[in-house]
């Protein structure tokens, strides 16, 4: 029996297997309709190409979809804002299985399901290449606001989680012999972490309970292109530098001593997709955010005036690697 | 010499060229804060595929970008509310022209120069095939939106502007001989209303003169898939049908005596991409309306109980052609 076809059913026929994820704001209108928002809308958007962001080869249909909304609320996350919903602009080939589809869908939905949100609706389209484009809004109290560029010198750089897990993931998707020291729980939480990442949502209650004036002192942004590249971004647009420590990087627990130290530093600070937040904040707002968060976070370097960011190998260190824009993923 | 490609400058070094034609409000940042919203959010996304929706030979990047736009603030004037910006997520070869992607974006802004908000921001990301999907925010007072389940037996169907044009003007451009024995200025017309749509955000205004009672009594949408697919569905979400009358469906003045009239009715119900609102409404407020569009819209049918949309040749004829979805553009 031959699997069902996009092009069996046509758009309408699609549309109608999908309704169910959606919610009714979509009515089957032009346009979704939200309820009026307390807070200032915060707008996001991703695109995931097949072949280039996911494949079928590590990626089930069901991670496709989580990965693509994850994605999204972790750009909201990293402006301090909760989401609302999302809209999809899926462009696919008409020989793509219906059910492909459908279980892209179920894992946006089971995403949003656990971090909030809803699918509002969206486009479907013909392309030779599957590609799905998620635009997310949420909303922000005005004064919660993260922002890149407010980072100043003295302060110390917090990261949420562990770093480089996702790229571990997919390098033993990809190469499952590489992994035979690890335990199969080990294994496991690190293609967990590529597959189904967590946006770091869980930190904004934390932010509420600062004041206007402290949320005013906080930088920060998502860790979805690296670790090494957030920082980078953070010093840019703040215009200043940062000293990074070896030794406080936050490297997954599995990595020890499953890997090389070379490879397990690479893929801290460059493998990206791990979605976690970076932030930088004055010394005594940094350190109650820690001890709020325990191990789900670490204080990982400082904030300098010198514009570069240095990995150092300790704290006293006075010289250091410079990190640079070169190593980190290009998209093109 | 070669052109500068997109691979040539990578990501960072497109988004500064992008730069200038966005808001401040992305900020460099993983989304844009928008200003708090006094009525309810609208979102709605299109997606466009090169080869399926636009090609190089009839469309000039800047209309790719101006057509974008305007098929996402139809789809916001179809559910009554205002633009507020858009976000943008383009995939693209790396080999794709860096001055390309600039015309797109020029377009983009140009259209929402004219019509309402601003580029928020976006993604850019590699792919074989170059897509653009752009999701529009509007707003929206509660009692303006128009939704397509209000159709009542008895109401009168209005369409703006005339359908057909834009089909016209493709033909056109793919045949330019075909055209021989139009004027300049009438060539020009349609090929202008393919590459340049207008979305009828002018209606709206209109709109807020009826009291919430007539608001309540109107449905309607926008006629992006043709005219025949807009009634078909606005019928469909009524649980009505249609008598649409064949002398007074809103032809082009440049068909009459270019085109044999089997072609200009083919067009004209199904061409699509005319980007018009089809309004039904009690005939005291589709008078209402007509008289003040004026030329810009025309009394084309009436709403009926029974569930078939007709096309008869006047309005007191009995039989008709039953129009159905299979001669509707589909999108698989």
């Amino acid at each position: 029996m031959t699997q069902l076809q996009v092009s069996d059913i046509g758009e309408l026929g699609l549309l109608q297997r999908l309704q169910p994820f959606c919610t009714q704001t979509w009515l089957g209108d032009d346009a979704a309709v939200l309820a009026p928002l307390a807070h200032a809308p915060v707008l996001t958007t991703d695109v995931l190409v097949e072949g280039v962001h996911f494949s079928d080869r590590t990626t089930a249909p069901e991670d496709v979809g989580w990965r693509a909304v994850a994605a999204n609320l972790s750009d909201l996350a990293a402006m301090g804002a909760t989401p609302v919903g999302i809209t999809v602009g899926l462009s696919l080939p008409g020989s793509t299985p219906v059910e492909w589809v459908e279980r892209v869908y179920q894992g946006m939905a089971d995403c949003l399901h656990c971090f909030g949100g809803t699918i509002l609706g969206g486009d479907i389209v013909r392309s030779q290449q599957v590609s799905v484009a998620i635009t997310a809004i949420g909303q922000v109290p005005p004064q919660r606001v993260l922002r890149r560029d407010r980072a100043q010198p003295g302060d110390l750089i917090l990261a949420t989680g562990c770093h480089g897990a996702s790229r571990a993931g997919l390098a033993l998707l990809l190469q499952p012999e590489i992994g035979q020291s690890l335990a199969v729980a080990a294994r496991q939480a690190l293609v967990q972490a590529h597959q189904r990442p967590v946006p770091r949502l869980d930190v904004l209650p934390l932010l509420d309970a600062l004041s206007d004036e402290e949320l005013g002192q906080l930088a920060g942004m998502d860790s979805s292109d690296g670790l090494a590249n957030a920082v980078l971004h953070l010093c840019q647009a703040s215009g200043v530098g940062a000293r990074l420590v070896r030794s406080h990087l936050p490297l997954p627990p599995e990595f020890f001593p499953w890997l090389p130290e070379t490879t397990a530093l690479d893929w801290c600070l460059y493998g990206g997709e791990d979605f976690e937040l970076i932030l930088c904040a004055p010394p005594e707002i940094a350190l109650d955010l820690l001890a709020q968060l325990g191990d789900r976070a670490a204080l990982i370097g400082t904030v300098e005036a010198a514009p570069t960011v240095l990995l150092v190998a300790d704290p006293e260190a006075t010289t250091g690697v410079e990190l640079t824009w070169d190593s980190c993923f290009q998209h093109f």
